[in-house]
């Protein structure tokens, strides 16, 4: 089969590599059916982190099930399915507590933007839908791989209620997710920051009541003024970057609450903003495997399109393409299909 | 009247003051019944906080009304109230949020380690008992000030729920009062961080299972030993050290949450203990009067019985010796009576 090797920053390449193969009685073997590059590939991409030696690269996916471990028990061969960005057992103590992306038996994938993908813990990762999905849902369905929910749990760690007033800090495919997972939650006013009229334009369609385009200190205006003089019950923080932490934790009214999914780039994180306002902070890996039930039927239903998100869509084989796509902000979220 | 001012490091002085007055027609005027040194205090008596002039200080107390201003309806000359350690109106957004440590219109007091207080906002301030109490319950009233709203909010904070793994770290009255709360919240399990035997022995009258002495790495390490290698479901943080937030926040399961209501002095938050662990941190100064009608209610069926944190009661005189015998830990808390 071919899969995508990360050589070094910007040298992404299409590879023979061998067949992934059952080594667990717990593994799956999935053929993708669509795959993605994620905001967080873009670090390596990017020579932010480190790519000591040649990697396979992508955890996002959808695919039908080629063949499964014999303690297998939830899906079988044929069933189309989606899986979350780390594999969990939904079984262990800290699964059971809902913390799924720090499952006790949890593991990363040896590189899922490639035409197989061995699928660990498959019974606790795995999800199949009802029947093989029409097209149009593909895309929504890849987007609960790891976007969707990654907002979500950025919305469920703000702490969103019906009537909440929320900010969302980001609007690249998280952020955007974000937006959409908030006002499915029932909030009552969503403000997406973002400057770039297209994904503003995504936004809206996804259940933003404001947008602003400042940033740092006149974003936090700008919030106060839309929220009385007070910040947003919720924010949502889906960048990672220092300002954009301290932007999210100064947009929250006192007694709110952040949630934070950006990978964080923070050289620390202020204390003033948070203590004496009484403005939590609360967020990490999404536990993508507590959330996919709920979500998958809402895309089911065609009660939420999450894969709006995605704006380009290349052949499998071009995954370098779409990662230059997206690192020249060319494209939000670029879709791979072999 | 007489009242205490803190003119610098260790120098505590019981003076003659000006009586206060109603000045706005929101006011009341309190004669103290029971007042009480806070470990808050002890920043400026240690000089670790300035006094850059003489100041009036303490800010708990329980009381009998002298007077009210025009606008006051709720409580009556004669009535015996308590009111938290900041004045909220209780009306506006942030405490209609609960967030009434926040209140647009709170204030401070003019020093409460005194005869006469003046109490701004006293209808979202002050609270009546049903009738004066039997004198056994002034301490316990009195805690409701601060110390047991301060314990309770790290509990709810933290997400204590019925059966949750709870760890309380530190030993003064604030955590005392944190581990009562967590026990009142349902906490199936309490650790109590504590080193000194006479503390311990109140900590576990209040609810603590159990009691580990040691800190820092080989304190989480027994906190993991205690809680299946995962650490604890709910933190509360009642000292605001460094090491103690570190502590904290290390000692949380993943996915757990930390209530931190230490004044927090960090050099800076360790994010690793957070994100990756999904470990969240909200706190702050307790929104008092959103907790008061609950835990007045308690202490009154005798439910509760916050006040044994107080081991030393002092003529309010002798308020000097207070400080000095909590700065010298030869009192946990030391209640005075004028």
């Amino acid at each position: 089969m071919r899969g995508t090797i990360i050589h070094g920053p910007r040298d992404i390449r299409f590879e023979e590599r061998e067949d992934p193969t059952i080594v667990d009685p717990t593994d799956a073997i999935v053929r993708t059916v669509a795959t993605c590059v994620c905001g967080s590939d873009l670090w390596r991409y990017r020579g932010i982190a480190e790519v000591p030696r040649p990697t396979p690269i992508g955890h996002e996916y959808v695919g039908v099930v080629e063949a499964v471990g014999e303690d297998v028990t939830t899906v079988r061969p044929g069933d189309f399915v989606v899986g979350g960005f780390l594999t969990s057992d939904n079984t262990c103590p800290l699964c059971q507590a809902g913390a799924h992306a720090n499952c006790v038996n949890g593991t990363g994938y040896d590189g899922c933007q490639a035409e197989l993908i061995r699928v660990q813990n498959a019974d606790g990762t795995l999800l199949a839908t009802p029947e093989h999905p029409d097209e149009d849902l593909v895309p929504s369905i890849l987007a609960l791989s790891d976007v969707m929910c990654t907002g979500w749990h950025a919305a469920v760690c703000a702490e969103v209620r019906p009537g909440s007033t929320v900010v969302v800090v980001g609007d690249g495919a998280v952020g955007l997710s974000g937006v959409l997972a908030a006002s499915q939650l029932g909030a009552g006013r969503v403000i997406a920051m973002s400057r770039h009229a297209d994904r503003q334009a995504i936004a809206r369609e996804l259940g933003a009541t404001d947008v602003v385009p400042e940033r740092g200190d006149e974003g936090v205006e700008r919030v106060r003024e839309l929220t009385g003089g007070f910040g947003a019950d919720s924010v949502l923080e889906c960048v990672g970057t220092h300002d954009s932490v301290v932007q999210a934790l100064r947009s929250a009214r006192p007694g709110g609450m952040v949630g934070w999914v950006g990978v964080p780039h923070v050289a620390d994180l202020p204390q003033e903003a948070m203590f004496w306002k009484n403005v939590g902070l609360r967020g990490g890996p999404a536990p993508a495997r507590a959330y996919l039930p709920d979500l998958l039927q809402r895309v089911w239903d065609r009660q939420i399109e999450p894969g709006r998100v995605f704006d380009l869509t290349l052949p499998l084989e071009q995954v370098a393409e779409g990662y230059a796509a997206m690192d020249e902000r060319r494209s939000i979220k670029t879709l791979l299909r072999p």
